[in-house]
C-alpha cells in the first residue's frame, strides 16, 4: 500500500517537519508519498526535507502554491499564511491522489498510522478530531454560526480529495475567507468549521489527535481509561497544540521529555 | 576501546534489562563485555540475555555466584538477594577486568557512556553519585557510624575492581554483613556506605543517576538549570529509583512516558 501525506508550511517549521516525519516512517511499514505544499521555501530547504525523505525511502512531492491567493486572509499571533494550504489541497494535488492525510508539524507519530489513515471516510469531506471543550463548543457555534456543538481541530485531517475536488470550488474558500476574516480566531480551522461542520466525520481525539497539554483532564474525563500506559500502546498521534512547543526551552508539559529525547536521536541518527 | 558493564539480577528482571542495555547500546559506539552475575537464572533466560546481546555486536559473560554467600543477608520488601553480589564483583570477575561500570537494570541510559566510564578513578574503590538530601545524609550518618554525611546511591557504580581485589576480602563483607543484619535497611546501599564512606569518588547525580522521582526538587536546587533542555542533553543515566517502577502501569512520575515509549519501541525491533 502507499499513503499519501499531506503537509504545509514555511521554512521555519523545517526541523519539527523533519521530527514529525522520522515518527511517522517508524510507525509505517508501507511507503509514503508526501506532498508538501508551500509558497516560499528556498531550493536548499526543499532540498533537505527531499533527501531526509529519499534517505528513508520514501517520497516527497513539492507543490508551490501562490501566495497571493490567501494574500487578504487574516494571520494571527504565531499562525502562518501556510495553515489555509490545506484547505486548497484539491486544487493542487496530482489527479490520481484521492485520499490524503494532513498532519501538522507540531505531531509525534507513536503508533501505526494505518488504521487511521484506512478510517472509511464515506461520504464525509474530512475525518478530524474534536478538542471536545463543551463552553467552547457551544461558544464556536454561535460564532461561526453552525448549528453544531462541535469544534473539530484542523492539525490532523483526512482528506476525501476525490469528493472535494467534484463539490468544493476555491473561490467559495476564498469568498468565506473574505466575508468572515474579522471573525476569524484560528483561521484555517474556523473556515473548516465554519463550512465544512457537517461533512466531518468525527475521530477519536484520544487515538488521533492527543492534545499533549491535557493529559490530567483526558485522565479524568476518561475515568482513568487514557493514562500514560494506554497512550503509549494506543494512542497514534500526540498533537503539540499552541503556542509553547517542545522543541522550544521549558516546555512545561509532560510529553515534553518525550518530544526531546526522539528529536535528539532522530538528529544524531541524521548525521 | 572496550567497556566493561556489570550487572546482576534474577530472572524476573531480564524484560528491563534488555531494556536498559538497549539505550546503553544506542550510546555507545565501542564494543561491550557485560558481566552478569547471578545464581539462578535458568538457562532460557540467558540464552535469552546472550542472544540479545549479540544481536547488538556485543558480548555476555555469565557468571554465577552460590547463593549460600548471602543467605544469611537481610533482605526486605522490593529487594532481592542479587543486589548484594556488586559488592563481590571483584571475587567472581576474570582476573583481566580491572573496571567495570555497574548498572541497575532499573535504568535508561540517554547519553554518550564514556565520559562516566573514562572518569579518573585513582585510589578510591568506586565512584558513585549521592542522592543528596541533608537530613536523609545526617540520619545516616549516626545510623551506619560513619564520618560522612553522604550516602551513595549503589545504583550506577564505577568500581575499581584492580585495587578491590588487592584490598577488600569477600570475609570482610560478609562479617560486616552478620554483624548489622539488624540495621540494614537498604542493604547492599548501607554496605557501599558503612564500609566504604571514604573510599568512594563523588559523582554529579544530575549527570550520572538523576533519580526520576525528583525533577521538581532537583529543578529548585540547581536554580533552575537542571530541566528537561539540560537533561536531555547533558544526562548519562536516568534512574527510576524507589518501588514504583516504569514498566509497571500507573508509574506515576514524568520520566514514565520515555521509559514506556523507549521500551515499546525497543520490543518493537526485537520481533
Amino acid at each position: 500500500m502507499r499513503l499519501n501525506i499531506l503537509v504545509t508550511l514555511n521554512a521555519a517549521y523545517i526541523p519539527p517537519l523533519k521530527v514529525m516525519l522520522r515518527s511517522l516512517f517508524d510507525n509505517c511499514p508501507d511507503n509514503i508519498n508526501i506532498y508538501l505544499i508551500h509558497s516560499d521555501i528556498p531550493e536548499e530547504g526543499i532540498h533537505q526535507i527531499s533527501s531526509f525523505v529519499s534517505r528513508h525511502r520514501h517520497n516527497l512531492y513539492p507543490l508551490v502554491i501562490d501566495k497571493e491567493l490567501v494574500s487578504k486572509a487574516p494571520v494571527i499571533s504565531y499562525y502562518s499564511k501556510e495553515m489555509y494550504y490545506r484547505l486548497f489541497a484539491h486544487a493542487v494535488l496530482p489527479e490520481n491522489v484521492d485520499k490524503v492525510l494532513y498532519l501538522d508539524p507540531d505531531i509525534l507519530v507513536i503508533n501505526p498510522i494505518d488504521q487511521l489513515y484506512n478510517t472509511d471516510i464515506g461520504d464525509y469531506y474530512f475525518a478530524a478530531a474534536e478538542h471536545a471543550k463543551p463552553v467552547i463548543g457551544y461558544i464556536n457555534r454561535i460564532r461561526l454560526r453552525t448549528e453544531s456543538n462541535s469544534y473539530y481541530n484542523s492539525g490532523v485531517l483526512l482528506m476525501n480529495i476525490a469528493k472535494l475536488r467534484q463539490e468544493v470550488s476555491i473561490s467559495q474558500i476564498i469568498n468565506y475567507i473574505k466575508q468572515h476574516s474579522n471573525e476569524l480566531i484560528l483561521p484555517d480551522q474556523d473556515i473548516l468549521n465554519g463550512l465544512f461542520w457537517d461533512k466531518i466525520k468525527p475521530l477519536d481525539e484520544y487515538l488521533y489527535n492527543y492534545d499533549t497539554r491535557r493529559y490530567r483532564s483526558y485522565l479524568i474525563s476518561s475515568k482513568g481509561r487514557v493514562n500514560m500506559d494506554f497512550i503509549i500502546n494506543n494512542t497514534v498521534i500526540l498533537h503539540f497544540c499552541g503556542k509553547q512547543k517542545p522543541w522550544k526551552k521549558n516546555y512545561p508539559y509532560r510529553f515534553g521529555i518525550l518530544y526531546k529525547y526522539y528529536q535528539k536521536m532522530a538528529e544524531r541518527a541524521e548525521v
